[in-house]
């Protein structure tokens, strides 16, 4: 692997450039630095360069699973490659391609539409990831790269309606400021849509410039970004300052190369696209610090926690506290008028001293439920197995 | 490691708990969830366990080294246990033992003092301890558990005066609300500071229930938490629900077994106290998403970033682009009135084709700077080895 020569590794001791043998022959091309996608051999443990993925980008705490709407900085955040500086005052995002007007809109012109605001579960499409095996690598979630905001902005039918779209289109490109390499291939981070879901209404597209009420944090598309209900969260380009209608399906690398579920690398795959079922636990008790297995007394627990999918209305959850042995229907929260949100769940448990494995099952209006064999595909992506949540009950009156 | 049996391992297919061979014996106690403290084998790669720190602590992304005061959501977190679910308006904050008036404040109360405003760099203790070899097994921090905020609070000495310390105190004893095991031991985490520190005005210790001029969020310690200027973040104790005068030395876990710079298991070691200076650049360029190694193209770069220590003000900042081999003095930005946050620098870099190692090397005014070497300790504290950051700049008219 190429790019292991100037890769993160940690030296124990600093060195001159010079003296360094891994720099013997020095390297020119992107090639160099930008490795192809691989598989973790067996018992390959996380590596440095996941490792620096993870330690950036993070999931929500899944304790925070207990708020309808996600704290500020708890809220999943997955950057492929630098946060930009961008300055909100001369932002312009440029709206062109097939249209008979282009539009050129700072953020004052897109605050002048009228607002619609969407409470929105996101999910990044590789959450999962590094709970496959064989593992492949890149991000490693495990479970927690989720959570739920209230999206401020402009429909894109609006905007588009307004620039006036030409016969011929078919896509609909998003180009987003963040720019790097990716196999290779230097880039700025860009996806489509196609037409008919850009104009759509069910959901409902939007140009966001606020989060929770607010100007979007910088890690979350400062100052403008694309939000796509229930879409993973690559669909939902950040940092947003371009939007292309274009004749011709879109083929650049986040959409022909990454993001789609192969099998093996000669596998064309089909897109990544709607958010599949899921439910999570807030995990119950409380953690040790290092195993995060969770611990309780023996007697009443309550189980709660949320579920979502972006395919349907979430219509049950399942609960299995014997590791799958059997499993419950849990108490499922109101709908409440938020139908790309997740839902909350309630079920009463009654632990016994002993090592219990809990976990819970989403179901949704289309019949899409989750797997108990892992869903495995090359990009590590959609993995929406049943969570594991190993606890255990201490013997009555053992304080530990 | 008995931790195993209910660890977060990858399951490839869910099976009922009676069929698995690793719950054949039943485990009730403590013990069989919370490991001993260990270091990793020769080559062994990050742990699930680690990765599921890693994925709910998070650093700062280092291109938001570019902010005087950290953005929301990029500040770094490390929540021993559970971040709690605080009620700001029932929350209580008691002041007793060793005092001739124990208080108990709500956040109203706490507002009713003068309020003392101070920005501050935290570092986790921490930070560091995945570059070291052997690497010691916990978070599993690169170089980014950093960052500088605005905290508004009462002076700790201030709450202390009005309590009335009695004679013989020695320590004053800190309990925060987050509640769990580590190495076998339950408990609500709990750290002390001498008397002295505790009533000192150079650092003023706070009593905060404000960052960035909001109220505390929920991973900060919300309501309230301790500010300890120039410490390591262990001291920070945040969900602050008490404050206990003792009149002997505290030897509580996170006191007197953990947060010790130990070279050996037996070694009884010295506590974590103050930051060690450390210096780290804005990284140039722009990355390759796997490798995070940074492109650069030929000509003038302009490279930044922050440098602070816990012991004295920062006086000077080397760069080296040739990995080690020589160093030059960057300039320093204004200290502005801040003495526990980090300053910036910068220096002119002119890139030339081909790989380059980056580095800066801070030093504080007592004379206290970074080494070249591995700090290394068994818990993996204060590793504060200077950073290399790989550069690859592109030949001429390259454009990847």
């Amino acid at each position: 692997m190429p790019g292991r020569a100037v890769g993160p590794g940690p030296p124990a001791v600093w060195r001159p450039l010079a003296a360094r043998a891994d720099n013997a022959v020095m390297a020119h091309r992107l090639d160099d630095v930008s490795a192809p996608a691989r598989l973790a051999g067996p018992d390959e443990g996380i590596s440095q360069e996941e490792l620096a993925l993870a330690a950036r980008n993070h999931g929500i705490p899944l304790e925070a699973l207990r708020y309808d709407v996600t704290p500020p900085g708890l809220h999943y955040v997955l950057t492929h490659y630098d946060i930009p500086y961008a300055d909100e005052g001369s932002w312009e995002l440029v709206i062109g391609g097939r249209v008979r007007r282009p539009l050129r809109l700072g953020i004052d012109a897109l605050r002048k539409y009228p607002a619609v605001t969407s409470r929105v579960t996101l999910e990044c499409a590789g959450n999962g990831r590094a709970l496959l095996t064989p593992r492949p690598v890149s991000q490693p979630w495990l479970v927690e790269a989720v959570g739920t905001a209230e999206w401020t902005g402009v429909p894109l039918r609006v905007l588009l309606a307004e620039a006036g779209i030409e016969p011929g289109a078919v896509d609909v490109v998003f180009t987003g400021a963040d720019h790097g390499v990716e196999r290779g291939i230097e880039q700025d981070y860009r996806r489509a849509l196609p037409l008919d879901v850009a104009l759509g209404d069910a959901p409902e597209v939007l140009v966001a410039y606020a989060m929770n009420g607010g100007p979007l944090p910088p890690q979350h598309g400062h100052p403008v970004r694309l939000v796509v209900p229930g879409w993973y969260g690559m669909a939902h380009v950040k940092w947003l300052r371009d939007i292309t209608v274009a004749d011709a399906p879109f083929t650049g690398f986040q959409q022909a190369v990454a993001y789609r579920l192969r099998q093996d690398a000669d596998d064309e795959g089909e897109p990544v696209t709607r958010i599949a079922p899921r439910a999570l636990l807030v995990p119950p008790g409380f953690p040790d610090f290092m195993s995060r297995t969770r611990v309780v007394r023996p007697g009443p627990v309550a189980l709660e926690g949320r579920a979502w999918s972006g395919r349907a209305p979430v219509t049950g959850v399942e609960v299995s506290t014997d590791g799958g042995g059997s499993w419950r229907p849990a108490e499922l929260g109101p709908g409440d008028g938020h139908p790309w949100a997740w839902r909350s769940w309630r079920l009463a448990w009654t632990a016994t001293p002993g090592q219990h494995v809990l976990g819970a099952r989403a179901t949704d209006a289309e019949g899409h439920t989750q797997p108990l064999d892992q869903p495995w595909n090359r990009g590590g992506f959609a993995n929406n197995l049943v969570q594991r949540v190993p606890v255990l009950c201490l013997d009555p009156g053992d304080d530990g």
